[in-house]
């Protein structure tokens, strides 16, 4: 009786690694920029959080995740200072280069859980798979604009929002092939990640649009 | 039996040309920032379909334009993609000009078309006013936002927003004198799109606040 | 008979003033910025009331307080315009000392407000606690974001929205001892008023995050 639970049980800690990475991402943005402690925890929040809430936003959907499960808000409290105590500078390079991989875990199963979420709820699927785009994505977006920067996803020629789209096209074709919902989420989760882990490991970079600034 | 549904087939061939103007603005603006293909595709959304999506979450309403008509976003995905084969730095200025006046159509048909939805919800006449102008000038603030400009409609001194916001007022007053909703709403369109064309034509430029400048 | 509506109107008076100070802040950065008269009124307007709308919006609370209250866009606008005519730079240093204490009064009354509101709804006290802070702290998020800054809540080392999260707390435990909502939302605006007027009477500032800028 023990195997029905582990899957749940793996995924939730995926999950909460790949919140980790998100906030993290958060946390060293904000140092990088000198922000104070109040900008810390609401930047790493935003990373962590943000891209959910704007799906939630755009669906109608109550509660937030962070609503529902108010704990996190705590955990990210607590994480920041906990950060700010015993994080250096020193410390960020390694930390980006280990935290890519839970990342790329959570932009697979962040873009697949909002797919579905927007497909349950009888959505084009073309609006479905933007909304798992935005679902993953959105949140370090809206950290790269309190940092006062271009949002890094929209302009390092990284497959990476891209990623999450074509793993909402193989959910939208899982689903349309009779799979039942959670097979096709971990399928969607598991190409996105593929395609992600196989960017990082060839540095791969999207063409450029060099005509559009050519000089 | 033509000629009634010539009027629709007009106003949504106005609308469809005003919104790939309004796209149009965020791709080059986009490319300026030598932004990424996901880049260039989200400010180019952001700057068609923004503006109506702020409105629709303020006021409540879905589905959104974007969900409802989702063939647009292939359209937008598209033309962003054809845009990046095609275009080429030295069309932008051309370009630009060109869209200026498509641009003043969709200032004048969005914003009446927002203030018409605000009052049909009962909302009063400012708020009404302002949601026009939300609907018809915000997708080209968000799109400077995350290209890290503050938004042109702000600065630039140009009768933009002030055009949508007199010919709000132009709507309310043609629906207390009792014209029906689509003459009150065309009728506001024309105004807003001939100040705006006698504000391009003589190069109107708002009085500026140098007392807030002042060194 | 008079006793019982002194308090009512002395809480208006204190909001409005409050008001004007989070207005004004936005007029003076949007002045800096040599912004026209359409992003004046716009940040100005983000200044005084983005930071409730937001909380509305994430809390799915319609009407806004400015809808329900249109004659305050009325206000708005014309105190804007005032402002442009009369108000010159040199101004702007002493109107900001004179601001700092109905901004700290609307510091305290606008987040103790807004937790008050989401302990009604039922939410977790610590999501309360931070819909007050967003309630009272990201108008001027908002404002800076258009304005192409890093927050300066987020940056300036000053404990502001940190004043906001303690008030939040001190009106969950009043509730929570039994006082009844006026009186635990008035103990709670004054504790972060309180606060805040000791950090500025004291210039205390945050502790640096040092380590997380080092070289």
């Amino acid at each position: 009786m023990r195997e029905p639970a582990l899957l749940p049980l793996l995924l939730t800690t995926l999950e909460a690694t790949a919140t980790v990475a998100f906030a993290l991402s958060g946390l060293m943005e904000a140092a990088r920029k000198r922000l104070d402690a109040v900008g810390v925890c609401v930047v790493a929040g935003l990373a962590a959080f943000g891209g959910g809430t704007l799906r939630d936003v755009l669906l109608d959907r109550r509660p937030f995740f962070w609503v529902e499960h108010a704990g996190w808000l705590w955990a990210l409290l607590g994480g920041c200072i906990v950060a700010m105590l015993l994080l250096r500078r020193r410390h960020f390079a390694p930390t980006e280069r280990a935290m890519q991989w839970p990342d790329a875990v959570g932009l697979g199963l962040f873009s697949a859980g909002g797919t579905q979420l927007a497909l349950a709820q009888g959505l084009p699927a073309i609006v479905a798979v933007l909304m798992g785009v935005v679902t993953a994505v959105f949140g370090g977006v809206l950290r790269d604009i309190v940092c006062n920067e271009i949002p890094s996803a929209f302009r390092d020629h990284r497959p990476y929002a891209v990623c999450a789209f074509a793993g909402g096209w193989v959910l939208v074709a899982a689903r349309s092939l009779g799979l039942d919902d959670s097979a096709a989420v971990l399928l969607a989760a598991a190409a996105t990640f593929g395609l992600r882990a196989l960017a990082l490991a060839t540095d791969y970079r999207l063409p450029a649009w060099t005509s559009g600034s050519e000089r």
